[in-house]
């Protein structure tokens, strides 16, 4: 398996000099997604956590409807030929449920072949699904606000392990209620980094427990929408939202807050 | 036609006090690529200089081999239903050469279905088109150095007016070989701003130029490849790359510049 982070040979310019060195880098590996032998997805992912990855992409996406419509999960390296040697790809084949399987294949019937990024595959509007069903509201939900974020987000650099070390690289966190980090995980994309969180939280059953996602990213609709999805009431971003992020949080009845930085967050839902 | 920003109501969360206000938030809208009537690809983008971005698309994707394989462009709104109101969303018809067309068709057909986000709607391993083929290589290009890079990243901010305004905005600008910025784009996806950025050089006939992208973002693979397709040797980036990003500019013989921060640039790739 490839390793997370790779040292690779750099050259630091600044006007004085020139000097040869190496970096350590963020890998960035092709994960195709196979579910009941057929592939589905090709994500460029960092190589940790790819069961928990696979596993909250095919709960985020609604592929499965819970963890045990989920019976196997096996990661494998392979190789994809390059001009110049060949370069790192895994592949990672997920054994669901007959009735899923069935529901996704017809799904990919109706959809009319070859399809965009951005929104997980999509590729005409019909089949976007964008706006979630209205969550059931959560008391304990009311109850978060600037104390539990500033302590989550306060913990959360110490986690990330792999930013550390290269840089550049997105960290999705599961905070208590009472605003304790309870759980990170680290990926180059932050819609990867939040399905490994998400994968790992039903892995552990924390998916009921009350308490609220934290990211370093912006907040963007398709991380609105894979919480909306699983129930997740409450968001929290380092950076800013987008209007459609805002929109599907309202539609959805979440609470979305941004700019969460020192003793200051920005809270952009009517729950505010 | 959507706007770019919008004010929306937000509350600012201090340890004193929650005062509401409003916020310019960035637009993320669905973007709906129609080649020939086919719908291809549904995209998340600021709405702005869509022509550009779906030339840029059609370019950087290989669907077309040239502006001159493009005969029209036509961006129309249009509303996704939600729960609470529609979204706004866009349709963008592309009319393409018959050659194009077909080719495109052939590929979506040997495509076993439904696809991945990451790496534009790829489903499987041998779909992925991943190492370009080597770049003819350019003198002018190896004169690039910090001098250019400083001069062109010093540039950026005060043409980053979407960002200025909204914050979490990403930047694709193309500076001559002398460090001088002609054009910059913006989007919330940075893969999104590098084709309007790429589409404005094909309206412009700037593709052959001696010059660099330059971009605010990491970089990663799939900025590397869509530089790497229509030629372009040179790309440096605010954030650090990845490793499959270096991998794949030291295979189309391409220079990759990363950290690009006041005085200092680091050099990626074996040309350095």
């Amino acid at each position: 398996m490839p390793s997370a982070i790779q040292a690779l040979p750099a050259t630091v310019l600044t006007p004085a000099l020139s000097t040869p060195s190496t970096d350590a880098i963020a890998a960035e590996v092709p994960v195709a997604l196979v579910f009941n032998g057929i592939s589905h997805a090709v994500m460029m992912c960092t190589p940790q956590n790819l069961e928990a990855f696979a596993l909250g992409f095919a709960l985020s996406e609604g592929i499965i409807d819970g963890i045990e419509d989920c019976y196997g999960i096996e990661v494998a390296a392979a190789h994809v030929s390059g001009n110049d040697g060949d370069l790192p790809s895994i592949h990672v084949e997920i054994t669901i449920a007959t009735r899923c399987f069935a529901r996704l294949k017809e799904k990919r019937r109706t959809l009319a072949g070859r399809t965009g990024c951005g929104v997980c595959g999509i590729d005409s509007m019909d089949a976007l699904d964008m706006v979630p069903e209205p969550l059931v509201p959560m008391a304990w939900a009311h109850d978060i606000g600037l104390e539990q974020l500033q302590s989550a987000f306060s913990q959360l650099p110490a986690l990330q392990v792999l930013n550390q070390q290269a840089g550049a690289i997105h960290a999705a966190g599961w905070a208590s209620a009472d605003g304790q980090l309870q759980l990170v995980m680290e990926d180059v994309g932050r819609h990867n980094a939040l399905d490994k969180l998400l994968g790992s939280m039903a892995q552990q059953q924390l998916l009921q427990q009350a308490g609220f996602v934290v990211m370093t990213s912006r907040a963007s609709y398709e991380l609105v929408r894979k919480c909306a999805r699983l129930g997740l009431p409450v968001l929290a971003t380092i950076s800013a939202p987008t209007t459609l992020a805002i929109q599907v949080a309202n539609q959805a009845g979440m609470r979305l807050f941004g700019l969460c930085r020192g003793a200051r967050s920005i809270a952009y839902t009517a729950n505010r």
